[in-house]
């Protein structure tokens, strides 16, 4: 695909605040991001923050004159549990913010942030704009599943969606699980608690007809149970941000705890501790495929341009992870696409008006 | 507690049709019930079915003509994907419809079905009705955390719950904690995106004030997030139908998907099967932890009469589980409190119109 594309570099702001692990991770996470190629030949990958701090922190990782890499400065900190409206209204000169004012005058093309969730999606909402079409952006996050992954959305962003949302939320996600997990035709599954019609309630029999009536402008296979997700019922999974956000925190819960009691026993127990060394290896992988780092960011879809959330305990690796997604998604020029998707979903909601 | 209660039984209708399994596993947990003394010395079990098979059944697990067993004939069944209005206009002979007759009549006090969940939903609400000052019902599962247990309600019965009914299924919630886990105030969550206030829309913020206005009459320490209920944070998670329907399939899902993973490097690696050897009581604790046969029943809370819905997949420790849960809810006559507190809460809702 990327032979018709001309060979032009990306700009990606990576916004050095906001993080639970602070500007020395973040850092980290762009040099690691030059050294594995993440930042190609003609991208420039911006940090943001406090200079001062930051050019150290580059010089310790040896990108302080780095040409890919560029400084902004920002004096203020976005603060995990700062309410988004303190955030919009007095934190202008916070690194988020500045992050987004730089995408909104063009100056970079995404923003990659591990700052608080909901004040990046009010603020993103508010200083970059839906993208035409859209009303709301959707937080698309990528999940394990027996084999490979799947794109679970909205994981938080818009807590009460309409239907209309619901089916942005599809078209959106089905492109991005194209850029993301390369697949060329993603199945969508809209979530619900039983699978014959009219289950579910008004709003996903809605959904589901708006859905139908795409018709093969998306790969809907219908609605999905909570079971079907770690199967190989569908590659996107369309949900509100109430349910999404409850789902995603429920399984970290879920995958903690049984890490926790794991750890525990085999400490306490030297036949589990045998045991545990001979199956290092697998609970590692296994680890690997459940732990958030693995796809450690996820896009704000539907805004008029690419804003990252990555996890606000993301470690280096997890940070350079949403960085990479950021630059592929920008290297397939989804944006296009999805603003089609968008005017295609609309003209099918125009065509069908609720029957009240 | 029980020192001010005469010492009467109770009786119980074992729907015996419906599960993943067969009457034979009913019968045989029937047969396990009695052993174990779940069936106290003046309760009856009453086994629903078609009477002949269950009659031989009875005989094969040696409780044919144990005083403390009864048969009721039913010749229909209930399949998984029967509709529920099917059951409800067409299914009158089944063995989940007799037996919720039975209730009704006064001639049970509860019944334990594994039958198809919106059918038992369906059925139990038209035929047995709503406790006073119910309006709907609301299925209460016990779910594992780090330590001890929790309840999360609803599980699938009221897919779109108003505040008022979260309400309830706090108040309901919260009597069946203290009955089934034993815990004298249980703390009561509400669960939602986020713990600030104004966080998760209007349908939160509604149900958050009422359960606040409260006061002293229930222990509400707040909204609580998915990340937080494997935790300490409370003992009763509130959250709609919907919501956790989707949460409690989705955490099985990861869970069968761990096990799987597991299960399958374990027997292609023979390093990794000395590992899974040395570990095995552990491995199987921490199933015996997960696994949904420990607490096999989900009562249906807010009936005029106790419906307790096993999994439709239940072997005999799951449904005996469930007898046991049944008929200690009796005995801590639960109803009675249960009508007090939704005429509490229907005093509060009352008191707090809703501002538009």
């Amino acid at each position: 695909m990327s032979e018709v594309t001309p060979p032009v570099g990306h700009k990606i702001a990576l916004d050095c605040m906001g993080g639970d692990l602070g500007p020395a991770e973040a850092v980290a996470a762009a040099a690691l991001a030059i050294r594995e190629g993440i930042v190609g030949p003609e991208d420039t990958l911006i940090l943001v923050g406090h200079e001062d701090n930051l050019r150290l922190l580059a010089m310790d990782n040896r990108i302080l004159n780095h040409k890919r890499i560029q400084f902004r400065h920002a004096p203020g900190v976005v603060n995990p549990d700062d309410a988004a409206m303190t955030v919009i209204k007095s934190k202008r000169d916070s690194s988020m913010v500045i992050a987004l004012e730089m995408l909104k005058a063009g100056e970079v093309e995404a923003v990659v942030s591990t700052g608080n969730t909901k004040a990046l999606v009010a603020a993103g909402t508010i200083k970059v704009r839906p993208m035409e079409g859209a009303e709301r952006p959707a937080l698309a996050a990528i999940m394990p599943r027996r084999e490979g992954h799947f794109v679970l959305l909205d994981v938080g962003a818009n807590p009460e969606a309409k239907p209309e949302h619901l089916l942005h939320n599809a078209v959106l996600g089905s492109i991005y699980a194209q850029s993301a997990l390369g697949i060329a035709s993603p199945r969508v599954g809209l979530l619900t608690v039983g699978t014959e019609e009219g289950k579910g309630g008004a709003r996903i029999n809605r959904t589901h007809a708006l859905l139908k009536a795409m018709g093969d402008k998306i790969n809907y296979i219908g609605p999905v149970e909570g079971f079907d997700v770690f199967g190989d019922a569908c590659d996107v999974v369309v949900t509100d941000g109430f349910t999404g956000n409850v789902i995603l925190k429920t399984l970290e819960g879920l995958v903690y705890m049984v890490r926790d009691l794991i750890g525990s026993k085999v400490k306490r127990n030297p036949v589990y501790l045998a045991g545990g060394i001979a199956m290092f290896p697998l609970l590692r992988d296994l680890k690997g495929k459940l732990k958030p780092e693995r796809y450690g960011g996820a896009p704000l879809l539907g805004l008029g341009g690419l804003v990252m959330k990555a996890h606000g305990s993301s470690n280096r690796q997890g940070i350079s992870s949403a960085i990479r997604l950021g630059f592929e998604a920008l290297g397939h020029g989804t944006g296009h696409r999805m603003q089609a998707g968008l005017a295609e979903a609309n003209a099918v909601i125009s065509a069908n008006p609720e029957v009240v």
